[in-house]
């Protein structure tokens, strides 16, 4: 049996706190990450803080098998995040040469590349670069945390680069079982079925949909066979209470 | 000066981390506590596990004025999210009463209020029940957490019941001015503005928008006069680097 590979995201800006920017990195890592078999733990959103960053990256690295960072690493005076790592985990803050390179492909003339544009060529010594195919200024890697913007676009295209660096374990299989019947009628039958399956983690998640109420069981498990099993359990226990089943993976 | 009243967004579910749900709670909550003059200052996600949810819950709630959650509070047995407050704080989980009168206006036939739908009665003793106008069973407030759906429709119904109870510090103004100007440019004159008015939080965040690149520089106080100046020196600076101007508060 293959081993837990836990992750952490780490959301980093007063702009989704404020509610001013609603975030969508935590969406986009945690499905990309679930398919490689990383269960990601936690996800936290924190503000532009240095004592914040740095106090809870030292937190949830040593927790966590990965940390995923979004948000920081801009050229402007708000952004922080890399300051912060550096002085989290005892890092020098160097003017990485590589990241040079990078910068200079995004400008013709190279006047451009002024001292604050050169802000983004920053990284803890020893960084693993990651590249950005869009603006070109790349986020990295510091052992198990990986830096990426915040833009999601970016942060997106950073995650494509990066991903064959990360080892996953299990991966988790899902099957959705969508039905017109609601929590009150399945809650008692389907606490029995989660008994008898242990292995089977079952959610039950209600949702109003085209002004109708119904709710979606969810089966996860790492063993495909046993979650055959327990689907089929599910699906006739919904069909013995009257209700109607739809499917989805 | 009126002080700084804080709060924490506890997201509990396994089905945001494992990416099968997009949550909004955390920006539905973050813009209206903001508007309230209460500053959410920290998010997490957490997943449905007893003891993670009873050692998170302990920390936030000692930390911050305000403590919300969200999720786990339904009748299926993945809904621990009563049970582990109870556990946290210290309070006997009995079935609330007025909570059994509230669910019973739900069922026409008395005996489809199950054991399964009562379980949505419970509350830790002494709590202050959360009116849901939409499916009935309430939420409930106990000490300074506050404890709301997860279905999105549901959480903002309860937000509305409760928020009369909640007592806002100075409300944070903002003022947004975005430009076609990017961050590179921007970036130090930038700094130095926000040098001059240490009172303002002045962000930054690029954006694509109709393929085009642009920065929205968002100044945050208390203070409208305060934020009136700098707004000016920001536009000032936008005009002279050469960039257009869009405002939005």
């Amino acid at each position: 049996m293959s081993k837990t590979v836990s992750a952490c995201i780490l959301v980093i800006g007063n702009e989704i706190l404020s509610g001013r920017t609603k975030d969508s990195n935590i969406h986009f890592l945690s499905c990309e990450l679930t398919k490689l078999g990383i269960q990601v733990q936690e996800a936290r959103v924190i503000p532009d803080d240095k004592e914040v960053i740095i106090d809870t990256l030292n937190k949830v690295r040593k927790t966590y098998d990965y940390v995923f960072t979004t948000g920081g690493i801009g050229p402007t005076h708000d952004d922080i995040t890399t300051a912060c790592v550096c002085e989290a985990m005892g890092y020098e803050l160097i003017r990485n040469p590589q990241a040079v390179e990078m910068l200079k492909t995004n400008y013709a003339n190279p006047e451009d590349l002024n001292e604050a544009r050169l802000k983004m060529a920053e990284t803890p010594k020893g960084a693993i670069l990651v590249e950005n195919p869009i603006s070109k200024a790349p986020g990295y890697q510091i052992e198990n945390v990986f830096v990426l913007a915040g833009v999601p676009r970016i942060a997106q295209a950073m995650f494509e680069q990066l991903k064959d660096r990360l080892t996953g374990g299990a991966v988790v299989h899902s099957q959705t079982i969508s039905t017109n019947l609601v929590e009150g009628i399945l809650a008692h039958p389907l606490g029995d079925l989660q008994q008898k399956h242990a292995t089977i983690e079952i959610g039950s998640y209600p949702y109003f949909k085209d002004g109708q109420l119904g709710v979606s069981l969810v089966l996860r498990a790492t063993d495909t066979g046993n979650l055959e099993l327990c689907a089929q359990d599910v699906k006739e226990m919904v069909a013995s209470l009257g209700g109607n089943i739809t499917l989805s993976s």
